[in-house]
């Protein structure tokens, strides 16, 4: 194993967390502060910083774990809701500031390979992930090679004119108005009072989370029906605190609605990577962009 | 060009239809005959038989699209509803009986493959089916790549607990359940009296196919959300025949429900090859089986 060290970044809604990460996936060093919200030149900024700071002479690239999507051909970064990213080329805006080859990836994909390689979906080799934090997110992994460039898993309708979405997005009943921990906050609220969160929904294992976990199910069920994996990992902030109280639902409507043999092959278990699964991801792309260079 | 030729043969739920196909995918002769219901030795001995039937000495692979989900590893064809396929190897079962190179595809990737190739998605590299039949089968390529053994995109919920869906599959709530010719045919009983048809729909331009495009829409909004293609195709015998009648109500729920700029991306279109995509299909794989050779 080489010394060989990168700087994996994954830029939240909220903060940025970046981390110094070896060849083997061990994160020595991290930095986290918050994401700049006014413009795309202050976060490239604050990208910039974060990557120097942490770097040693031992950094061959960086990588970009950001909520947008990635175009896969050109490299782009594009349609983010969440963070001021109009357009960014990581390669053309990021790579010569810092002088070492860097890549973009979406960050639920960025999730998904992270636990893919070294998390929930170690020695499988089809992975589906959802990541329920502020949206819903998802990550395919299909014989090995994960599919990047997709748009959301979050996005799947699956209730026909049902609940309107969060943010820019005009659709209705799509898996994330029922199952993001934004639709959890919304659901607290109304059952618990203003001001109630997610949060605590779960602290009082609220029965509330049982329709959450059975609409869960029902997503998962399609996507079980669409990519047939081997394994099935729910992760993000609320899916991690939430965990069985969500899957346990989820299981009994997974089994009604998703197609046999599939719904017996794929297994459903909860993210082991945490809130670092994007950073993780990122640092494993930016081992891939300093192979390749 | 080489004078090579293949045989692919479509497996459906009523009829066998089988064509000899030179390598520029024109169709020389095609066969017809009921599809055997009793038992799968006896549908084995049919696919023997209709081979051998449009065989020419330049014929140099055969290839079967089937019904039932086809496993990519093993090549065995498996979880049939329609037809009489318990678990079947075509390259054990049907291979040493031909003395030629087989090979299996489910119907749908087949239809799938021959519309981006030869039919309505020449010349994009990303491309979606659902076929609208007797069930709702779906394909997909993305990359230029087929991916076969997936799961049926007809089986996505697309309403939590909603219709069930039919024959063995427990699921509520599927895209079959509303948008196959089945649907239809249940809908045109509840408004058209007992014995009436998704056809007689179809002649009356009945506005009840308004609803079923829109649930279509929502579907397929879904899979532009997923997979982000270039060109989304909706084919088989219900699909074609309605068309517009279908298509102009699912254009305006994806126009609400898919993300942008996958929507503005996405193109909606028919098939091209009508009821023998399949067939075409099954050519394809036929030649690249025997390229492999």
């Amino acid at each position: 194993m080489s010394g060989r060290c990168v700087v994996g970044v994954d830029v939240g809604g909220t903060k940025i967390l970046a981390g110094l990460v070896d060849a083997a996936g061990n994160i020595e060093r991290t930095l986290e502060l918050p994401t700049p919200v006014t413009s795309q030149t202050e976060l490239v900024e604050a990208l910039v910083e974060v990557v120097e700071e942490l770097r040693t002479p031992a950094v061959a690239a960086a990588a970009f774990a950001v909520p947008a999507r990635v175009d896969p051909r050109g490299g782009y970064a594009l349609g983010a809701v969440n963070v001021p990213i109009e357009r960014l080329s990581a390669r053309e805006e990021l790579g010569p500031r810092l002088g070492i080859p860097v890549a973009a990836i979406n960050d639920a994909s960025a999730a998904a390979l992270a636990e893919f390689r070294l998390g929930a979906g170690r020695g499988t080799s089809d992975l589906v992930t959802l990541t329920l934090g502020t949206g819903v997110g998802g990550g395919v992994v299909i014989g090995g090679r994960l599919f990047e460039g997709w748009a959301e898993l979050g996005h799947m309708v699956i209730v026909v004119d049902g609940e309107p979405c969060f943010g820019a997005c005009t659709g209705r009943g799509h898996l994330e108005a029922y199952c993001s921990g934004s639709a959890a906050d919304r659901v607290a609220e109304r059952e618990l009072g203003p001001g109630k969160t997610a949060h605590d929904l779960v602290e009082q294992r609220h029965p509330a989370l049982e329709p959450i976990g059975h609409y869960l199910g029902a997503g998962i069920a399609s996507l079980v029906n669409i990519f047939d994996p081997e394994i099935f990992v729910v992760g993000g902030g609320f899916g991690i605190a939430a965990g069985e109280l969500l899957l346990g639902p989820a299981r009994r409507t997974i089994e009604r609605d998703a197609l046999t043999p599939a719904r017996e092959y794929a297994r459903l278990t909860l993210a082991e990577l945490g809130a670092e699964a994007g950073m993780i991801g990122a640092a494993l792309v930016a081992h891939e962009a300093a192979e390749r260079h």
